[in-house]
């Protein structure tokens, strides 16, 4: 017995709460558009969720570690895809890499997740486009002089990015302006960590918390992955109305069911929540 | 790497598999009486189940290791009740411990599970008594002439344990008869296994796989967990409506409904539903 059970079973360790936040935000309802406790979307079910949370876990353990970030998500992308509804949580685990490595050094700070990032390499980038060619991820055209760096053709870009001497800290910065996660990555996680303060001092069941702080995410900002899978016009509606829901103007169990008909799906901003999630869990909030 | 990686990313393990196994039993719906992906509990929520697998998860480990087994089932229960709402998964760890060690010696069989149940050791029987002092589980009187071994006392009941030199294997030969758990630890798990086939010829998400499989297994024999929370006459009826769903005179939805409200909660049926889940995923079934 090891002393942390002098005061009962030992607590949940960060990438236990890493998984647990994976599985609180799908549970989360109702986060309009998304897949959660009572919608499922046409080939991506709540099952696939749970699956890919579990698979994840031994690259988040990684990610715990020593080792490269980079390989840790490749790895925990690797997990999560195995089951059949392709890519259920591949930006949520983008998202929870650098947090997971921080709070691993307790150093869950803008600073401490600035110091990950910091340190990654252009075997990092390496990894990144390798986990591409796990499951299929919905981007859009990479920006003006970078098409040979086009995350679609998965470790077909490894050359390029060797070429380049591109770190994943270099990628994400150049991705940031269009890509909500790689702004996180870029400047400290200050969405990810307000959101987590919000879930802090909310109350109620912490999935439900996180669908509220997912509504609050959604209306501060465009969701980039509803302007690729949908468009521009889908996107900025998306964002007006979740203002509206939290306006009292619109109710949000009838946008949900909207949204998800209409097949408008905004997947970084649940991603997003994930890692709020996930920050909430490690300072404290109980479940 | 290892070579695992070739075929793309490494399967879930069997310890991955439990715990999905305990995320897909509570997402299934419905599961008439139990908490599920639709309905909550006044003081038991969704949220506490997924907390509860992802806590238990270390001690699953163990089961999947050489150790004792009586210390993983103990260390598993430590782990689940790590959140607010007391006994989530108590009654599915159980009988998920057996299954693991059999899984993790490539026996998932009668006789593999048997072999498992036969190891266990007087030790093992301290360690059961010492999970209850975790969290607080609905039980019966026991039998005549047993009062010494009260679980209700957790840890307190172990003298006489040692005094009457009990394994766990002949605890749960005595408690079968009123336990349906202990019925199957006795006799090499024919009801789960039979829940798993059942499981495995089904079609559709595996969680809503384990709610029609939650229906047969209730309507073919009285839930001992309703008996004890609510009362025999509660537990005939759950079983008769179960069975009435299963013919077609019974809308599922509304007895899930009626059955919450009412309080009926056929606790061990879902603990066996999980057990047949784990079943299934080691032979395979697909998320």
């Amino acid at each position: 017995m090891s002393d942390d059970r002098s005061d009962g079973p030992p607590r949940r360790d960060v990438v236990q709460n890493a998984e647990l936040a994976l599985l609180l935000e799908v549970a989360g309802t109702p986060k309009p558009g998304n897949v959660d406790r009572h919608r499922d979307h046409a080939d991506l079910h709540f099952d696939h969720f749970l699956a890919g949370a579990v698979g994840a876990t031994p690259g988040l353990r990684l990610a715990a570690g020593d080792g490269p970030l980079g390989e840790a998500f490749e790895r925990a992308v690797g997990g999560m895809s195995r089951q059949r509804g392709g890519n259920s949580q591949f930006g949520a685990l983008l998202a929870l890499c650098p947090l997971v490595r921080a709070a691993s050094r307790d150093a869950l700070t803008r600073e401490g997740v600035r110091a990950a990032v910091a340190e990654t390499t252009v075997e990092d980038t390496c990894s990144f486009y390798r986990a591409f060619d796990h499951v299929g991820v919905a981007v859009d055209d990479p920006p003006e002089g970078m098409s040979d760096l086009d995350v679609r053709q998965g470790s077909g870009a490894i050359p390029a990015v060797r070429e380049r001497d591109l770190t994943l800290a270099d990628l994400m910065a150049e991705s940031a302006p269009g890509d909500g996660i790689a702004a996180e990555w870029t400047d400290g996680y200050p969405r990810t960590l307000r959101a987590a303060e919000r879930i802090e001092a909310d109350d109620g069941p912490v999935s439900e918390r996180g669908a509220r702080a997912f509504l609050h995410l959604l209306a501060e900002r465009i969701d980039q992955f509803v302007a690729t899978t949908s468009d521009a016009a889908s996107a900025r509606e998306a964002t007006d109305r979740a203002q509206a829901v939290l306006d009292d103007e619109e109710d949000a169990e009838a946008l949900a069911e909207e949204f998800v008909e209409r097949g408008i799906n905004p997947g970084t901003t649940a991603d997003l929540t994930a890692a709020a999630l996930f920050v909430a869990l490690e300072r404290g909030v109980e479940v």
